[in-house]
């Protein structure tokens, strides 16, 4: 796992304790902060259009390093205060999660519509976002290149996606104007210059912890379907497309908790390293690919449920589901690929 | 390919002559002409109802042969003769072939209807099919464990299919009741006993006609997209499944080509040699598979182009129509594996 790249700060040298963790809670509280300061600003337009997508961006990614700390590290951290902010910050990375999420949903099964039709996609500009600007429509191509059925397809996943997203939106704008928020930044300000931590931790060292994450992950990884995946095109993910079950399969369920262990894992490195593991980032690259496909196809098949659609609306929508299951197969397979390697190279 | 086990008649080895060419042409007509007395003795059902289904594959099998040897060894024979009769074999394997292909067509998408559905298939009798009795409707499942879409969508594919299939069967049966088949099976019956070859047949080696076969077919091969044939999940099967064109993907054409031409290819070393080439065989069936999920496809796009049904039905058809899109991309991938160790092996 790139150990030439590691010097001083090695994860598997000598040890790490909870000065570490504390360092890194407060330079992720720090982060939060200025990017929550960032977001205000965003909110006057004082920074162009993006500056509140990127503050957003920042916001969850800090909110999600503390709260794996929190887990991860628990032992070390006072447990009332500890147990008392992680489902606040849940909430908080939920709720902020949401309108980017079906923005890209929407992105991703129109860019899907487009390549379906054998469409050529018209260069796009960035997505505008924001969480305090009423959300602009997300690009949607030409539909001149689409057969009425694919057109008919997007224009209702488009308008389905853009009302959750405007929701979303509503949402979390009034979750950042609320006490609740205000009692969860109140805190995390606390711990930029102080963090919690119970006695015993200036002496304990922080790789046990660490490793019990990765071996999660690892028990966790070792279970999934792997050599099935490995094999291309095992049309595994497509079966049940046509069940009558309307949830998201339930095969996908392993593999996003696979996704979730490896995120921890990925953070509690960082706690211990500031070294990056290409192939950890990889790995959860395509994770998170076999999340956004398996999300696009549900949004493709809820849609088809709509009533009083056309057929045609209804078979490009069945069309799309396919692909994007197959995509769910492709995740998995670039998964498995990537994950050899690193068995092996570990 | 496989020159330990060939001695005799190895392939490779010194000439082998018109003298050859003639003794398979004699033998491959009297497989025809054994084939046909089996068929008609089926029809007055002595044998039992899977005689029939038998006897017309193995008079499509020598059709077939006769027919690519006619091709590939055209200098050795009578010009007159074999022009006149290589149009009638094409008639006699393309009429024969009609009702088998719709009924396996149907049976593969009644298959993936109930894999996408996540049902457990029941155990299928062997599918009784006879070009003289009345066909037999295609083994359907129970539909029981289907939603509404896929047993809609099943429902509409066995009506359709099964019309096909039965108008099929009676074209093949006026075929061979035709005054056009007796002529061909009165050639053939000559052929059993009196191979036409020109003057020069016995001096003429055969090699270099049976090399040019292979030449056609490795140049045919090289020019396929093998490349990304080779890159698992390219999505490349499924790029115009939703274009306006509802013609069968110009895509795939060119693998049905060297379809054909490793059938001649296969043909032309069975003339000079008995010995099986194993690969060649499953090359050949990962393009029969490309083949009939190709079809299948365009089947049930075709099935949701069918006025005034429900949505849920034709999204049923465009998931199947991914899926077997998606076949069509796995069958070039086991090709591009199977072509790949070939060639190096050679």
């Amino acid at each position: 796992m790139a150990q030439q790249h590691l010097e001083p700060t090695d994860p598997l040298a000598g040890p790490v304790t909870g000065d570490a963790l504390a360092g890194y809670l407060r330079s992720q509280a720090t982060e939060f902060l200025r990017a929550l300061r960032r977001h205000r600003e965003g909110g006057a337009e004082t920074q162009g259009p993006e500056a509140p997508v990127d503050a957003a961006r920042a916001l969850r990614r800090s909110v999600r390093r503390i709260s794996a700390s929190l887990h991860t590290f628990r032992p070390l951290l006072d447990p009332d205060w500890s147990e008392s902010l992680r489902p606040e910050l849940a909430w908080l990375s939920g709720t902020l999660g949401m309108e980017h999420a079906y923005e890209s949903r929407l992105e991703r099964l129109l860019l899907a519509l487009h390549r379906l039709s054998g469409a050529v996609f018209p260069a796009q500009g960035a997505g505008p976002t924001a969480l305090t600007a009423q959300p602009a429509p997300a690009p949607v191509p030409d539909r001149g290149n689409l057969t009425v059925g694919a057109a008919k397809a997007g224009a209702l996943l488009d308008r389905q996606l853009t009302l959750a997203r405007t929701r979303a939106h509503s949402t979390a704008l009034q979750a950042l104007g609320s006490s609740r928020f205000h009692a969860v930044a109140d805190t995390i300000a606390v711990l930029a210059s102080e963090v919690p931590l119970v006695k015993s931790a200036a002496g304990t060292d922080l790789h046990p912890l660490a490793a019990a994450a990765q071996e999660r992950l690892d028990d966790a990884a070792t279970a999934l379907p792997l050599v099935t995946a490995g094999h291309p095109y095992n049309a595994e993910a497509l079966i049940h497309g046509l069940s009558p079950d309307p949830s998201p399969h339930p095969q996908d369920a392993p593999w996003h908790q696979v996704r979730l262990l490896l995120r921890l894992h990925r953070y509690a490195r960082e706690v211990l390293s500031p070294a990056v593991d290409v192939r950890l980032l990889s790995a959860g690259q395509c994770l998170d690919r076999h999340r956004d496909a398996s999300e696009a196809a549900a949004a493709a098949a809820s849609a088809a449920r709509t009533p009083r659609i056309a057929p045609a609306t209804a078979y490009a929508l069945g069309v799309l589901h396919a692909d994007q299951r197959h995509e769910v197969e492709a995740a998995r397979f670039a998964f498995q690929q990537c994950w050899q390697k690193q068995a092996v190279s570990t």
